[in-house]
């Protein structure tokens, strides 16, 4: 168990011995550490070698120029200049809020940018502005179209922040595939199937092995196949793909270059990154303040309050379990797995940091 | 078999007839005919009567006040004034294409309206714009949230057009749920059941009875159980009901007043309608329009010809299936239901219009 200041002070010491300003290391400490306390590990520490991965294959720059390449009142296009997701990403959202502030809503689209950690802490950033906050990426062609063969579309998160007054926050940060890869990841590791339903092999028939991703097998899209509405998942990923890729002009779908090793590189193009979407709108461009922010306590209420199902004690407001977690981290410590420690402890030494005690 | 123009004329007599202006009822049948070409035809010329009994209800007015309560330059809020949908909906799309042209994006949501029609009508308006169009709605309370034991959420739709140049444009247009209710009902009729995972009764177990929405079932959202992702597609149907209920002051979720005989009203509170959430995005307002279209050509090329599983001949672009049956239907007619020309001659009979032959 490490207190949150430990684990934050030693991500933010890796990322400036490979040459981040100290204030983008602290920011890109930031986000990584907001998963771990969110109970996201899957997005904390044990990310951070496959970042020093790229920047040791030169995929990303640590002095990247990030730079606004287009603008209008509510818009932004942003090159990210192949730094690192976690640096660039809080730069556009914080752009797309100043453009809310002035035009009602503000709509950044970032290119040449790289894995940006958890969706959700860039749509909460616009929590204390008054707004809601959006935030999407596309990401490893992993998850395959419907009735398609191969992995073509990222998992492709969304994160929406709805701000509140009494209640806390609405956060909703989610993959739109029915099943993160890391989940997959720890069932292969326990020798587990994953549910029937969620994967194909190379040859497109169903499986429920854990590691067929590996085996050149896919995610298939959320809902499955066509009698569970598995096309509307497919829509719902191409979208941001489209909005997180195709608007700003980054690597979209297959074309993503991959940064997982098992993953065949199909591009043989241009490396353009992978893009991120961010949304920013003022709830009183709308309604006023008061009243937006009384009636989504008044929708949370609604839905906290829901009869359940046998067995369940409650619906679950989307943030609830996150914001739980926080608190809890915050004061009681934050758990590292043996295998993240190990493969941090390596990484320090080869790098001469301090590693974690 | 009847040609378009034959259901055009009538459908828009039938509005006329109730006392609304000739230009608004030519729109509205223009909504409900784009659907009997997109072959969506639970959204054509069957919901005529659902919409007529709203009026004699006096849900609807056919003279509302359309309303702009609040904007920015790039959002507007609009009161539909209890408006017909088809009728105020293509107003607030304008006013977001308009919007955008200024400002980048436009966004408008609106409050005190009804059933819209298809999603992707008010969506595929921005097309000819060089617009991205994003058009969602709530809806009739019928899908039950994770855990929840009743229907609270519509089966709120997305749809997102996007511009392209030599490819027809991608256009996607869904429920978030995994089916749709009309889908449900022609199950029952033929007497069949619905596929497994997708609706519980009303004590919450699993059940494939289709027509059991109409015994106080309720739909699971997209994915189905939580080891299927049902709570991201729970996390779907929340964010079109915040932004296009929530946001405008309409009523949300369990409070929408039903227009669905056998949905209970469980609301006992004002009747602010349901609610719509309109979107237009330059694309010119993040890269050029010829950069955004040739790109955008590329996705679909690469989907188009994305290599498929067995037994299936090629990856569906969305949009497409609808695209190819406008044609078809514009040149050799439109077939309707015998039900549903019983349920219009009944009705023309009753207003004193023409019935179609």
């Amino acid at each position: 168990m490490y207190s949150y200041q430990t684990l934050f002070d030693f991500t933010q010491s890796v990322f400036e011995k490979i040459g981040i300003s100290k204030d983008e290391a602290r920011q890109a400490a930031d986000v990584l550490m907001r998963a771990e306390l969110r109970n996201i590990s899957t997005h904390g520490l044990m990310r951070i070698p496959e970042y020093i991965n790229l920047w040791k294959n030169r995929r990303i720059t640590v002095t990247p120029q990030y730079k606004v390449v287009h603008e209008t009142p509510s818009t932004a296009l942003v090159d990210g200049g192949k730094g690192l997701g976690l640096v660039t990403a809080p730069k556009a959202m914080r752009l797309a809020i100043a453009k809310a502030k002035d035009a009602g809503t503000g709509w950044v689209a970032v290119r040449n940018s790289y894995h940006y950690g958890i969706a959700g802490y860039y749509a909460m950033m616009a929590l204390e502005e008054d707004m809601i906050g959006i935030s999407m990426t596309n990401a490893n062609p992993l998850v395959a179209p419907t009735f398609g063969l191969n992995g073509m579309l990222g998992t492709n998160p969304i994160a929406m922040a709805v701000p509140t007054d009494k209640q806390p926050p609405f956060v909703a940060d989610f993959a739109t595939a029915p099943i993160a890869r890391g989940k997959l990841d720890i069932l292969e590791e326990q020798g587990k199937n994953a549910p029937e339903g969620l994967l194909q092999d190379e040859l497109g028939n169903p499986t429920s092995k854990a590691g067929i991703l590996k085996e050149k097998g896919s995610l298939l899209t959320l809902g499955g196949d066509t009698n569970h509405g598995g096309h509307k998942g497919f829509c719902m990923t191409a979208i941001v793909d489209i909005l997180s890729a195709v608007l700003p002009g980054a690597n979209f779908g297959p074309t993503v270059v991959p940064t997982l090793g098992y993953v065949k590189d199909k591009t043989g193009g241009e490396d353009k990154g992978i893009g991120h979407f961010f949304g920013a709108i003022r709830i009183d461009a709308f309604q006023t303040a008061e009243e937006f922010k009384s009636y989504m306590d008044e929708w949370i209420s609604t839905f906290r309050n829901a009869k359940t199902i046998p067995g369940q004690e409650k619906v679950i407001i989307p943030g609830d379990p996150e914001r739980i977690s926080e608190k809890d981290k915050m004061e009681n410590g934050i758990e590292v797995s043996r295998q993240t420690l190990s493969k941090l402890k390596l990484l320090a030494e080869e790098l001469g940091v301090s590693p974690l005690a």
